[in-house]
C-alpha cells in the first residue's frame, strides 16, 4: 500500500519527467468509485426531522433545503423566488500551497490526489487540502502532512497570501475556504505523491484538461504579484493607477450590487423542497434531481482508495450539468483589463461577488427560447477575438461528480469599446490581483480564470 | 413646521457660529419620545407563528431569536451555546457623506438629525442616512434629500470610499450598511437642518459627548488618506511598509480566527428564546429583558417629530447597558500602531472581525468574580499611558435607546513591548486605513475609534 511515510524524493524537480511521475502515481493509487443509492451510504442518512441528508458525526457537510428570493436578473420584474437543495458545510476548510525557490525559480509543492468525483482519478491538489475535521481527527484517518507550515508559527515560513474565499454559490450555502500561500526557506522533501513544480511548469499543466484541480487553481489565483515575477502573463501589465477606473470605482460597482439587489436566503428542511408540489426537485432511486435534468443531481458513491487518509468511505456528490466560464480581456492603453460581472448567487455570503464575463451551464442553451447570457456569443464566436486559453477544467472532486467547466479567455481588440450592461466592469489585471488579496470579491470561476490568465497565457 | 424645502442657506460655513446654528435646530425640531408597551406599537406585532416582533409591512427590521454556538473565548473548554433575542434587518442601508473643498479645506455636509433613541435629541448624521425603504418610499414619507449624489452616476461626483460595513454584532444578525464618501465640485446648498463642516471642525466636535452620531463616525473612518491631508492625526504616520507586521500578516491574523473559531448561528423563533426554561430572557410589561439586567432590554417608543420623513411613528428600540470601547496606541520606530483584536460576535457575518483593544459593557465589572477583559485595566488606570481621547459616544439612535459608550484612546510608551495574548495584533495606522477600504475587517467600535484617532487627536 502506498504510504506518505516512504523516503522523500529529491526536492528539486526534473530528475524524473513529470509525465512519468504522474503515470507512476496513477499506477500506484488504486481506487474504485461506485455509484450507490443515497439511502445506502454507510454513515449517511436522511434526518427524520428535516429530510436533510446528513453524516452521523454531525460534521463534514449536509444536503439541505434553501428558499431564495432575489430581484437580481429579474429585469424590472418582481423578485423571483424558488427552492432548491444546497450543500451546507459550516466548517471553513484550509487550502495551502507551500512555495520555495529552487535555482532562482519559485516552485509550488503540489500533490497528485484522488477525489471521488474526479473524471480522471488523480489531479494536482494544493500542498494541504483539508477540512478542520482533518486537523482534529474526526476522519480518524492518517495525519495530513505539511500542515505545520500553515498553522501556528508556520515553521518560520512567510505568509504571502491568506484569505477566506467563496466556492460555488449555486451549489453551496455560504461556503468558504481559507486560501493560504506560504514561502519557506527550509529544504522540504516531497513525500510520496507530492512534487515540487515551478510556476512555469504549472502554467503549462494548466493548459491540459482536468489536471490542476480547482483548489490549486483558486490558491494560485491569490499568488502575490511579486511572486509572479513578471506580473501578469500578458505583457504590458502595470500598476493599479493605469486603469480605466479607479480602484474605489471598482469596489463601488460591487457595493452598488450588494446594496441594490435583494437576496433573501431561508434555510429549509430538504423535505419541504422534495415534497412540495410547486417544486420540480424530487428524490428518486438515482438520487435527488429534476425531471428536466437541469442544474444538478445529488448522487451517492462508495470509494475504495489506497492512498487517502481513509481507505474506504461513502459520500454524496453533487453532479452538475456541464458549464462554461469565460473571461473577455482587452487592453486599454496597453494595460490588460478583464471584464468582470457583479453576480448574485443563491448561496452568496454577502449578496454579490465579481464573476467572470460569462458563467453558465451549457446543456440547455440550444433549446428554443433559452436565455443566452450576455457576451456568450462573443466568447464562443470564431474570430470574435484572440483565444488566449481554452481548456476543460474540473470543479472540486471532493464534493462534485464530473463537474466539467470549459474555461475560456478571449482577448478583444483594443478598439472594441462597446457599451456595457449593468453590473459589468472592466478591471485592470493589477486591480483584480489587488482584489484577490481579500475574500469574497472574486467568485471561484473568476479566480480560476485569473490563475489561468496570470500563469498560463505568458 | 420645519421643512427641507426652505431656501438653502449659504454653502460656506462660518456665517453663523456652529453652536448658534445647533441651538436654532434644537429649537425648531420639536419632538417627543414616549415609552410604550411592545404590544401597543401601531404597525408592530408579535407574529403568531414565531413570536418574532415584526412590522406589518414585512420590512424595516424584526426582533427574532438566535442560538449561538462558539468555541471563541472558551479557553480550551467545549464550545458555549446560548440563545438570545437579536435584531434582523435584511436590507442594506446607505450612509453617505458628501465632500467638497471650500477655501482649500475639505468640508462634509452633515445633518442635525433627531433619532428616537438619542440621549439628547439631535446629533450630527451623514448627508444621507437611509434604508433602501427610504429610497423606494415604503415609509410613505418625504423623499430623502441628496440621494442623487450617491446613486446612479452620482451627479458626476467622484466616489472616494464605498464599502459594506458591519454594525453591532452582539445586537444585530449579519447587519451591514453601505458606507459611501463622494467628492463633488458642484455648489451644493445646505438645506435647512444641514451644514457644511470642515474636517477640522468635525475633529473638534468629535471631542464633545454624544454629538457626532455613530453613522457619521463610521463613514468618517473610511475617509481615504489623501483626504485626511496629513494622514493620521498622530504625527509620524507613514506608508504601509513601515509597520511591525506585513499587511498580509495582519490579514492572516483575521483569517486564522475565521478559520480556527467555530461560530454557528441558528435563527430561532423568538418564542423559543422567551419561553424556554433554560433561557434567562423573558417578556414583561416593560419589554424583553433578563431579570439580572444584563446585556440589553428591548422596549417600545412612540415618536412625534416635525422634521423627519414621517411626523409620527412607533418602533421598538434595543436599550443596552453602558459600555466602553478602547484603543491602545503605541509608536513603533515612530510609526503609530493600534492594538486590534480579532473578535467573534454572536451576529458576525463572517465569523470574526477586528475589534478595538477593549470592548465590553461596564455595569457588572465590579461584581465579585466578574471577568475583566484583557487590557481593560491598562486602559483605565491613571498614568498607564497618555490619554489621547476620552469622550462619551452614542450608538445609532434609530435602533438603540440611550446606548452610551465611553470611547477611550490611550497611547502607551514606545518601550512597552509586552507579550500579546492570542487574537491581538499591532496594526499600523496606515494599515488600518487600508483595511477600512474594505468591508467586514474592522467592527463598528473599532471604526468609530479610528475616526476619533485620525480626526480628533491632531
Amino acid at each position: 500500500m502506498a504510504s506518505s511515510s516512504t523516503a522523500p524524493t529529491p526536492a528539486a524537480a526534473g530528475d524524473v519527467s513529470f509525465d512519468r511521475w504522474l503515470d507512476e502515481q496513477r499506477r500506484r493509487h488504486h481506487y474504485a468509485v461506485r455509484r450507490a443509492p443515497l439511502d445506502a451510504l454507510p454513515g449517511w442518512s436522511f434526518s427524520r426531522d428535516t429530510g436533510d441528508l446528513v453524516h452521523s458525526s454531525g460534521r463534514f457537510f449536509s444536503v439541505c433545503g434553501l428558499r431564495v428570493t432575489t430581484d437580481h436578473a429579474a429585469a424590472g420584474q418582481p423578485p423571483r423566488s424558488w427552492t432548491q437543495p444546497v450543500i451546507v458545510q459550516r466548517e471553513v476548510g484550509l487550502l495551502g500551497i507551500l512555495l520555495k525557490e529552487h535555482r532562482g525559480e519559485v516552485h509550488c509543492l503540489l500533490q497528485a490526489k484522488m477525489e471521488p468525483g474526479n473524471v480522471n482519478g488523480l489531479q494536482l491538489s494544493p500542498t494541504v487540502q483539508a477540512t478542520r475535521s482533518n486537523f482534529t481527527g474526526v476522519h480518524r484517518g492518517r495525519p495530513v502532512p505539511y500542515t505545520e507550515y500553515f498553522t501556528g508559527d508556520r515553521r518560520g515560513g512567510r505568509v504571502l497570501a491568506d484569505s477566506l474565499q467563496s466556492e460555488q454559490g449555486w451549489w453551496f450555502l455560504h461556503k468558504r475556504n481559507r486560501n493560504v500561500v506560504v514561502m519557506t526557506d527550509e529544504d522540504v522533501p516531497a513525500l510520496d505523491g507530492f512534487r515540487w513544480l515551478s510556476l512555469r511548469q504549472i502554467g503549462a499543466l494548466l493548459r491540459r484538461d482536468h489536471l490542476v484541480n480547482m483548489d490549486s487553481r483558486t490558491v494560485l489565483s491569490t499568488l502575490p504579484v511579486q511572486v509572479l515575477a513578471d506580473g501578469c502573463g500578458l505583457p504590458g501589465s502595470a500598476g493599479q493607477d493605469d486603469a480605466l477606473h479607479s480602484f474605489t470605482e471598482v469596489l463601488s460597482v460591487l457595493a452598488e450590487a450588494r446594496f441594490g439587489y435583494e437576496l433573501t436566503q431561508e434555510p429549509l428542511p430538504l423535505r419541504e423542497v422534495l415534497e412540495n408540489a410547486t417544486s420540480p426537485w424530487r428524490r428518486t432511486r438515482d438520487g435527488i434531481g429534476r425531471p428536466d435534468g437541469r442544474h444538478f443531481t445529488v448522487l451517492g458513491v462508495t470509494v475504495e482508495a489506497e492512498a487517502r487518509e481513509v481507505a474506504r468511505w461513502s459520500q454524496p456528490l453533487l453532479a452538475p450539468v456541464p458549464g462554461v466560464a469565460g473571461l473577455l480581456v482587452r487592453r486599454v492603453e496597453g494595460v490588460p483589463h478583464v471584464l468582470l460581472r457583479a453576480q448574485v448567487e443563491a448561496g452568496s455570503l454577502n449578496v454579490a461577488e465579481f464573476g467572470p464575463t460569462v458563467q453558465c451551464s451549457t446543456r440547455h442553451l440550444t433549446e428554443r427560447g433559452a436565455h443566452r447570457p450576455e457576451f456568450l456569443d462573443t466568447l464562443l464566436a470564431p474570430g470574435a477575438g484572440r483565444v488566449l486559453f481554452d481548456t476543460g477544467q474540473s470543479e472540486e472532486g471532493g464534493r462534485f461528480h464530473h463537474a466539467l467547466t470549459r474555461n475560456l479567455i478571449v482577448e478583444l481588440d483594443e478598439s472594441d469599446t462597446r457599451d456595457l450592461p449593468p453590473d459589468f466592469c472592466w478591471v485592470s489585471v493589477p486591480q483584480a490581483q489587488a482584489l484577490l488579496r481579500h475574500g469574497n470579491y472574486l467568485n471561484v470561476q473568476a479566480r480560476c480564470l485569473m490563475s489561468a490568465l496570470t500563469l498560463a497565457t505568458r
